[in-house]
C-alpha cells in the first residue's frame, strides 16, 4: 500500500478520500489535490476518517491520560466515552502514570476515534529520563505505530533554541511537556535532537502506516506576557522546513503552533501569518488570551480557539477547566470538549459561512419550541435541566417578546 | 444639587469624580472632561460609584429578577449575593413575577451595587399590557427614581421601525422584551412611543437625581442569520440623536447596541463603527456569535463579549447558561458572571494593556505555587476542587515541564 500523499499526487482517489468527501461535502478530486499539496491530512482508524485542513470543518482533539500524580483507568475510560459522546474528532492519550501500556490498550478498545500519542512520554516513564536512549525512544515510536496510532507528535527543538531559552527573559520559560522531556534528553546526553537527527527514520515509520506526523510546539508561551520571541520564530521556521521534507517523502504532516497563551489581539495575526508561510494544517492548543481564568480556562480557551479558528486554524486542542490545576476528571473533559465544539463552530460560521445549525435552532426558537431546542443542544441533559421541566420557557414567562409581537 | 454633566462642563471636580479617579487610576480632570463630552458616566448608589466609558475598565451588568413563570424571592436574594461576591459592577432587577415591588426592595436591601430597572416591565405587569396608559408608565418611572435606582432603561422604538419590522425577513423578529412591550403599547393605543413623545419628562426625571439614562436596543437580532438591517440602523441613528439631546440637557446617557446574536467576524466592525459615530458609552448584551450553544450560552457570550470589549465596548450585559431555556438559577448567574468577568478582562488587556493580574498569576505559576493560584482565582472554591487537595499539581505530576527545565 502506498501513502495517501502518493496516491493523491498521482491523481488516484482512494476510499479514504471518498469517505471524507462524503462527510464534508467537498469533491474527492479537491480533497486529493489538497492532500497532494499538503493542505489536507486524513487521520485514519479502521473505517473512521478524520480530515483536517483547508476547506474542512474545524476539528477538535481531546487530551486524556493519567499522570504520575493521578491514575484511574475507570476515569480514562469514562473520558473516552465522553469524547465519543460529545463529538471529539480525535483523542490523544498522554498517559504517564500507572500501567501506561494497559491504559493505552483500554483507550483503543473503548474508542473508535483516531488516536494520537507522544512517544517520548512513555519512553521517559518506562526508561527513566536520565537512562533513556534514542533507541528507546524509537522503540516506543515503533511500538505505537504497530499498535495502530493514527498520529504521533515529535518535538523538534534544536540546540540553538535551547541556548535562546537559557538567555531569554520569559516569565515562564518552556511549558511544553514533550518539548521539555526532549530538551532534557538533549542536555543530559549533550546531543542534538534525536527526532531531527533520525528524521528519515521517523518519516519511514510514518509512511509505512500512513501515520500523520504532528510537529510539536516546544516554544509556545506559558503566559500572555511571554510574547512571540526568537525561539518561537526559529521553531516555526524549522517545523515548516521539516514538514516540507516529510511531505516530499510522502508523509502526511501537520504543525502545532500559535498555541499556548496569547493576547487576544495577536491570535488572528499569528494564525494568518502562519497561513501565508505554510500550506500544512495548523494545530492550535487553545490559545488562552488571559492567564486569570484558572478553574474556567475552558472558557478563556473557547475565546482564543474561536479567534484562531475564525482566522483559519484547522484543528484545535481543547483545554479543560482543570488546566493549570490538576489532571482533569471526566466532567472537566466534557466541559472542555463542549467549549471547544462551540469554538470550532464559531470558526466555521466565518471560514465557510457554515451556519445551517444556527439557522435550524433559530427556526426552532421562532416556533417557541423548547423541546426542539433541547433535542438539538450540545448537551441535551444540561439544556433540559435549565428548562425547569416546564412546557413553557420561564425566562420571560407570559411577557415573551416573540409572543407579544405575534399577538399585536 | 446640579448634575454631574453640568459640574463637569464647568470644570468642577466632585467627590464622585474623585472616587472614580481613585478606583480607576485616571486623573479627576480627565474624568471631568470625559463626563462633559459624554464619554464617561457614573452610576451612583450611596458611596458606590461605577464609572462606565472611555479609559475605564470594562464593566459587567448582571440581570436578575423573577418572571411570571418562576418566582423565588430567596433565589433572587441569592443572585444578589453572588453578583456582589463575584464582582458584578451593576445589577438590573428585571422582575415581572410575584410581588415585584417587594422583590425590588429586597434587591436594594441586599446589595450595595448600582441598580437599573426597565420601568415598562412592572408598569405592564401592574396595569396590564392592554390597560396600561402612558401616565401609568411615567408613574412607575417616577417611583423607581424616588426609590433610588441608578439607571433606567427606555426603548425608543418608533412607528417607522415597527413598519419595517412588519415587512422584514428576519427569522426571529423582535427579541427585546422591553422593546416588544413598548411596541405593543404603541400598536394597541395607535400612538407614537411615549418615551420619545415625553422625552423631556424622562430627562427631567433623570436629571433631578442624576440617574443614568440607558437607551435600549429594541432592534437587536435574535439569531446570527438576522443581520444588521434597516431597523437596527434607524434605531442607532435615533438613539444617538436622543443621547445628544439628553446630554445637552445635563443627563448622563449610555446606548445599548451591537448586542444580541452577531456572527463573530462582524462584532468588532459594528463596535468600531458605533465608536466613530457616538461619544456615548456602549452597552452590549452578549453578543452571541452562534445560536447552537443553549445550555452554554455564557461561553458563547464570553467569546462575543471578549470580541466586543476588545473592540471598544464599555459595558457588557452578561448572559447565563440558562439563556433561551429558562429563568437562571443562582448557579447559572454565577457561571454567567464569571464568564463575563473573563470577557471584560480580555478586553481590558487589549484596550489598555491591563495585564497586571495576568502577570501576577504567571509569576505564581513560575514558582509552582498551587495555593497562590487558588487564592487569586476568580472562583477559589472551584479552582481548589480541581486541585485534588494535593500539595502538588497532578496535571503533569513529576513530568512538569517547568520543573524539568529548571533541573537540566
Amino acid at each position: 500500500m502506498d501513502s495517501l500523499v502518493r496516491y493523491a499526487e498521482n491523481g488516484i482517489i482512494t476510499h479514504q478520500m471518498e469517505a471524507l468527501s462524503h462527510a464534508e461535502g467537498i469533491s474527492p478530486e479537491i480533497i486529493a489535490e489538497r492532500i497532494a499539496e499538503g493542505s489536507i491530512v486524513i487521520m485514519q482508524r479502521d473505517d473512521r476518517m478524520t480530515g483536517i485542513g483547508a476547506g474542512l470543518s474545524t476539528k477538535i482533539n481531546v487530551n486524556l491520560g493519567t499522570s504520575t500524580g493521578k491514575v484511574s483507568v475507570e476515569d480514562e475510560i469514562e473520558k473516552v466515552r465522553i469524547a465519543e459522546m460529545f463529538g471529539a474528532d480525535t483523542i490523544s492519550d498522554l498517559s504517564m502514570g500507572g500501567d501506561i501500556n494497559a491504559i493505552r490498550k483500554a483507550v483503543f478498545e473503548n474508542s473508535t476515534l483516531p488516536i494520537t500519542t507522544v512517544p517520548v512520554y512513555p519512553a521517559a516513564v518506562e526508561n527513566g529520563l536520565k537512562e533513556m536512549t534514542d533507541d528507546d525512544i524509537f522503540a516506543t515510536l515503533r511500538r505505537h505505530a504497530d499498535e495502530g496510532v493514527s498520529s504521533i507528535v515529535v518535538h523538534c527543538v534544536n540546540r540553538a533554541m535551547l541556548e535562546s531559552f537559557r538567555k531569554n527573559k520569559r516569565i515562564l520559560g518552556m511549558v511544553s511537556k514533550g518539548g521539555s522531556i526532549t530538551s532534557a534528553f538533549m542536555l543530559i546526553n549533550e546531543c542534538e535532537n534525536p527526532f531531527v537527527e533520525r528524521f528519515d527514520e521517523v518519516l519511514s515509520l510514518c509512511k509505512k502506516r500512513d501515520i500523520v506526523l504532528s510537529l510539536g510546539n516546544t516554544a509556545r508561551s506559558g503566559c500572555i506576557h511571554d510574547c512571540r520571541d526568537r525561539m518561537q520564530l526559529e521553531e516555526l521556521r524549522q517545523n515548516i522546513a521539516l514538514a516540507h521534507r516529510a511531505h516530499e517523502n510522502g508523509v502526511q504532516v501537520i504543525i502545532e503552533g500559535c498555541g499556548g497563551h496569547i493576547r487576544s489581539d495577536r491570535i488572528s495575526k499569528y494564525v494568518k501569518q502562519y497561513k501565508k508561510q505554510s500550506p500544512f494544517p495548523l494545530f492550535v492548543a487553545g490559545p488562552l488570551p488571559t492567564d486569570i481564568a484558572a478553574g474556567y480556562d475552558h472558557i478563556a480557551g473557547c475565546v482564543g480557539g474561536s479567534m484562531a479558528s475564525t482566522a483559519g486554524a484547522d484543528y484545535l486542542c481543547y483545554i479543560t477547566p482543570a488546566e493549570h490545576l490538576g489532571l482533569p476528571n471526566p466532567e472537566a473533559v466534557k466541559e472542555g470538549l463542549i467549549a471547544f465544539k462551540i469554538a470550532a463552530h464559531i470558526g466555521d460560521t466565518v471560514k465557510y459561512g457554515k451556519d445551517a445549525k444556527d439557522k435550524k435552532i433559530a427556526h426552532i426558537r421562532a416556533t417557541l419550541d423548547p423541546k426542539g431546542q433541547i433535542v438539538h443542544a450540545l448537551d441535551p441533559a444540561r439544556a433540559q435541566a435549565f428548562s425547569d421541566e416546564e412546557d413553557e420557557c420561564t425566562m420571560c414567562g407570559e411577557f415573551c417578546a416573540i409572543r407579544i409581537m405575534r399577538q399585536y
